[in-house]
């Protein structure tokens, strides 16, 4: 596990570009394998894989359009970052909001947390890279998780951020337990509950070996080739089965989670909404920012 | 795990017997021993402990009668079949099925398991056999499960047998968490979320030392006479503990799953009705019953 | 594991004090180590820590001015009474009670709960003696817990006692899932729903070996200084991180349970009211006691 200061420098994207230039080939690009039918959804906004609007709106019409690509028959969800699969939400959708743009990006993070976990395809995700917070949590979307095993880490790491993610703002203390959406339900049912509970609330790191034992990951590889082999091998299980049934179990067994989600997304993003443009909130994350631009980057 | 065409040998009943002249002797039998007070529930529909309608109205009845009986105190359900502990539903009860037969077997289907996993006795299955989708979910159902270390298997596989099960149907898809009983909550509960999302899906048949690693069986035994003997072990040790707290406790520890079955089961009565005689579904399972018949049998 | 007739000697106070006579400053103290901010919560009700009315409030009460004192960072729950953690609950507050103590007894019981398990400051149990019952109760409400590698055992052992306690009173048989507060929600969360189904059973205590590998502990220490070093580890790596939005995450995590409890507390109050009130309740606990008076005591 990793220090706070090191968790620091890859919670959030460092240098989001301006977001009216985003371009969607750079941010989100798919192909699909005529050979073999796995489509691979690569993530490519550097330099970090930021989460903001149109990132997570690629992200899911990517990923709608391999399912409807009727050659596609699974998908692997990578990134070609260097060291990065994902590094989290753009802090700079949060930064002096305009309201309505707010408003779009925290439903796009719904949309597509909505559309990849109830996804019809079998989903695997190759972390070839860091992976703290949102990276985490697009992970924990998937079926199958192969990480590789280099100095990389992986966990919801948002309390060691000290910029307090929707579901823990002071609106939600009054805590209303069936209407808060629980990005972190996913989390909870990879590691159980207990151990939810510790790293949650640590915000911990976990090195690839520390996922894997805690069940955060499926498997390891030492290199992208073999991390690319372990993946297709774990396709080829999921396709050996036949294809309705296997995605109506996988929507039976995550229901409970998906119902939550529904249910309380409304309230989830009024919360969000409420609590970003709040005045102490805007100051922290003004600091931080300008804290990321005096620093060089070295990752 | 096995392939999927070893699967499909094991996972229904080949041989169904002509549905009227079921006998009630050679469907389920019980006995309790004098001595010990223990109770023994006996499977014996050859060749493969198929449940249809009789066989699960029997095993219910069994249950009752042993509940009822003061000199019984806990009950091991075991099979009689070689090398089968049950192989799960009987697909003959769903092949051009009689609309009031058809209710009435998912009906007996639901009051075997509602009686089983709120038995008032400690329970435990001795597995001696193939365990497959319906005999896993017998095993699932009892306090303790001790398992024979031979070449059998254990696992809900329904999606591998590619037979769409009740809460795997088109009618779910728009799904309805608090309304569908959840058969599969059981194994959720003793394999964790993380496992059973994974192997539900991919119809994982466990072999014993899967299944002990994984928590689906409690003990591993090399014989049948080894396998009583550690059966009997732990019912000592359920026999430790005063009755009625010990039952109370176990309704409570299992009340949410209990809840979301009794709350749902009549939906997913109906679910399962329009399921089975839709057009598609007749046209898969009557090809699956030609294949059957057209093999030899080889267990 | 340990033996049924052990069980009865820790599993409740055997020597409760006159009631009326309880000192506060016997009973629960607290003390701020002003260089660590490390509050120390000290259980002292000899000989066993039993939970009635006073200490439970008094508990309650040093929790509540920990969490207001500025000084402090986080609490070490333990106990000063030789090879004891807590017994669990004086049964004198439910022999021939008078019916407004009684309930005054159990919403004393209620309400630390609720302020332990939603605590504001990281919480660790020091579990430096034995810890049945309602002595793993309040380990199981802390953030993180070490135990002495000693000859103690821990569990929830209700259902060994013979004592029926108020989830598994004849009223609850017709059970009300939505509304039974379920104070062993917790300790399901922590051990997982197999093994607590299980061990809730069985009534097991558990070795400190056994509670480690079941996840019920998450250090063991070979002495009182070790484990006093191993819990203030513990609390550095808490106050590593900031401090609201780990708390926030904390009620997060924990919504689900906290709701069922908060949801079923009256329905709860009232199930216990009437349960301990029956004549054969009474009579049962007043036979118990008179068994415990014939005992020297031996620990």
């Amino acid at each position: 596990m990793h220090s706070a200061s090191k968790v620091l420098r890859v919670g959030f994207s460092r240098f989001p570009r301006v977001l009216s230039v985003a371009m969607k080939s750079t941010n989100v690009s798919s192909n699909v394998c005529s050979e073999t039918g796995i489509g691979t959804l690569m993530m490519s906004r550097a330099p970090v894989n930021g989460l903001n609007y149109d990132f997570l709106k690629d992200f899911r019409e990517e990923l709608e359009k391999l399912d409807q690509d009727k050659a596609c028959k699974a998908v692997i969800i990578t990134s070609s970052v260097k060291n990065i699969f994902s590094a989290g939400l753009d802090i700079m959708e949060m930064v002096k909001p305009e309201p309505k743009r707010l408003r779009d990006f925290w439903l796009s993070l719904q949309d597509m947390w909505n559309v990849l976990y109830t996804y019809r395809l079998p989903t695997v995700a190759l972390i070839n890279g860091h992976s703290p917070a949102g990276g985490c949590l697009i992970a924990s979307g998937c079926d199958y998780r192969v990480m590789l095993d280099k100095t990389y880490t992986i966990g919801l790491n948002e309390t060691k951020l000290g910029i307090v993610a929707p579901f823990w703002s002071e609106a939600s203390y009054h805590f209303q337990p069936a209407s808060i959406p629980r990005f972190m339900d996913a989390f909870v049912a990879l590691v159980g509950t207990r151990q939810a509970d510790l790293h949650l609330q640590l915000g911990t790191l976990f090195t690839p070996q520390e996922a894997l034992k805690n069940g955060l990951v499926d498997e390891l590889a030492s290199s992208e080739e073999e991390a690319r082999e372990k993946s297709v091998a774990a396709i080829s299980k999921f396709l050996a089965v036949p294809g309705f049934p296997r995605y109506m179990t996988k929507t039976s067994v995550r229901s409970q989670i998906t119902a939550r989600f529904v249910d309380g997304r409304d309230n989830d993003l009024e919360t969000f909404l409420n609590f970003v443009q709040m005045p102490a909130t805007q100051k922290t994350m003004i600091k931080y920012v300008e804290a990321l631009k005096a620093k060089k980057p070295k990752l």
